[in-house]
């Protein structure tokens, strides 16, 4: 197990009807806060009531900002932050999906900053420039991202196709209310979007060739058992609370940084490709990483990393036999069949995508260097994955 | 999956060498400290010294307080409390393993407290007076009671032969230093109670007849698993690093409220029978759970709830078969098996422990109600347990 500094403030109010003891939890932290959503829906489903509730009642007065794109825009971060600075704000409090609370992260940052973050953090990652930030606070209503929980932040920059990510402690936010209920009216298809992408921030973090950091595998597997369980459930029964529950919840502990803690290395290579592709296309996160999951396996897999691939066979989907790549192979089949079974595409042609932009994607996604760490990935990698995905 | 609220603040710094940061992970709580530990084995291994030196570094000053009891006494409270506010001392550091962690959370919470915090708070938990206490901080040197992640203290009374818990986020430490090396040193003796304790720690949180929390009980056969294939590794070979980082990391995350968080119940009356039998014989605690915990397995296990015993008998220990009784039973007969090839004794009759306390010991038990959830004790049914284990 590789040395870690295990750092989780973030206090979590879990469970139906939370969202009353928010304001309160709150307080500390200031009492002007940037209200900030993407859709109308929180306003038809009374949640935007609710909030307004629990903040008038404890005396915090809020300013509101709508609008937030699914792939937050960098345009918005500043309209936040211009919002934040002329009325002096403390905290920014994302009510919604984790779009808006990384674009709450990238508004909590520029309120703060003289520079500009999109070039001096998305883009250069000068973390050591990262000395201050607005709080960050957030209402869950999509299980998906764990934004809810940590410090990372993605946001896309559209006249260029870009979509860059940020990760910092210090941009964890500080409380989170994570209620199922409001997940109740996320649709088929976005539930399934965010089945794939909770399993993926897990997938990242599992596979890697190294044979250590025992425990954080079987817990990752545990993790995996409970939404390869509970993803279908949610999908046939939208209602399902039990199921929403242990989805939100995965969501929040697959990438809060508990599961990396120890772990000496994270793949991260299919996101990277993923982020290329909803750049350029605008797609579903999830429905990315869904497509380019089983073909990222597939063209990684190597008797140098198969014995991963035989952990997650056996103790995820209970495969028996002993021949190793076969058990691999079927692994990878059957996370294949779980995603087509949830309605997410098999290839890209499905979503209109083309060959058009492999290039320039794939120079895209290696602009930094080679990706992942199951196997390094350069230009010509991608390329193969994207061929294979089409 | 039952309303919680999740809040571990506690920052962890995990791996060897990592004691040289603790000193400026302190500074921001204060920079007068109690330096609180038990043996002189700490002044042996150098670890006294790594202390001091990242303190003195640091600009920290400090007051010792040495001699500790593995059953740690009120009367230790007591006069650590008056060496804080003697010495207006802002952090009680406690440098060893899970006794001189709870007797730092007890110093804490009386250095701050007017009245007596044994009757107030170990006897009548009235937690609604807590208001403050000083800062915990901890350096780990044994796996065992996860009290380097949570608020809980565990404390005696010899002249009343008492043993009484609290526990309260507040207690939580503030940074605690875990370094699988301070480990190396720890017998086979105790390396087997820690096995036993931490496994205990998630029984407790495990078994109980409600079957939500379906996400919790997958993290605890995790978490089950690592400690059963570490264990005896640790056991045979005192220094493989491997095998201690698991069981420390397991240690902290078997009892900081992460397994617990969202589930209905937990049982916890092993433990409190245990606490009289180390109250009235000064036991290690991992011994009195070892001998105690398969007799109460057999005692609760019915049709009612044998549904946990078979889950647990299926992912921890594979038990093939349909049967649920049988693998119920099967599952209790290998606990058991573990623990006796850990040197653990199998009756208390081979620690020099009759019948003639039985009595009191169920009485005292009891006292403040039945116990556990699994199947509701009275003084009988402990009686009756404590008989079959005899």
């Amino acid at each position: 197990m590789n040395n870690f500094i295990y750092n989780i403030p973030t206090k979590i109010l879990f469970g139906q009807g939370q969202v009353r003891n928010l304001g309160k939890e709150l307080l500390p932290y200031g009492n002007k806060v940037l209200f900030l959503y993407g859709k109308n829906s929180i306003k038809r489903s009374g949640l935007y009531d609710e909030v307004v509730k629990t903040l008038s009642e404890n005396g915090i007065s809020f300013v509101e900002l709508s609008g937030v794109d699914p792939n937050p825009r960098i345009e918005t971060v500043k309209r936040g932050a211009d919002l934040c600075k002329e009325h002096g704000l403390e905290i920014v409090l994302a009510v919604g999906g984790g779009s808006t609370i990384d674009c709450a992260k990238g508004i909590a940052l520029q309120a703060k900053y003289d520079g500009d973050v999109w070039k001096d953090f998305y883009e250069d990652q000068k973390y050591e420039n990262l000395k201050d930030s607005l709080h960050v606070a957030s209402v869950l209503t999509l299980a998906a991202t764990g934004s809810e929980m940590n410090g990372n932040s993605v946001i896309s920059k559209l006249d260029t196709n870009q979509k860059l990510a940020i990760g910092s402690d210090k941009l964890r936010p500080v409380v989170s209310v994570l209620d199922p209920t409001y997940t109740f009216t996320v649709s088929k298809y976005q539930t399934a979007a965010g089945t794939v992408d909770i399993m993926s921030h897990i997938f990242e973090q599992y596979f890697s060739p190294d044979k250590g950091a025992y425990l954080q595998s079987r817990m990752m597997e545990s993790l995996l058992k409970t939404v390869i369980h509970f993803g279908p459930k949610a999908y046939e029964n939208p209602e399902d609370y039990e199921a929403r529950a242990n989805l939100m919840w995965a969501s929040s502990l697959g990438l809060n940084g508990l599961l990396s803690c120890g772990k000496k290395n994270t793949d991260w290579a299919t996101h990277m490709i993923e982020h290329e592709l909803s750049a350029k296309y605008d797609i579903t996160h999830g429905v990315g990483l869904g497509i380019l999951t089983p073909y990222w396996m597939e063209y990684v897999l190597s008797p140098e990393n198969v014995h991963r691939f035989v952990d997650y066979g056996k103790a995820v989907w209970k495969i028996p036999g002993t021949d190793s790549m076969d058990i691999a192979r079927k692994s990878i089949e059957m996370t294949r069949e779980f995603f087509i079974n949830l309605g997410i595409p098999e290839r890209l042609r499905e979503i209109d995508i083309d060959d058009s932009k492999f290039e320039e994607m794939a120079e895209g996604a290696t602009c930094r260097g080679p990706l992942g760490i199951m196997k390094k990935l350069e230009k010509k990698d991608v390329l193969e994955i994207l061929k294979m995905a089409l």
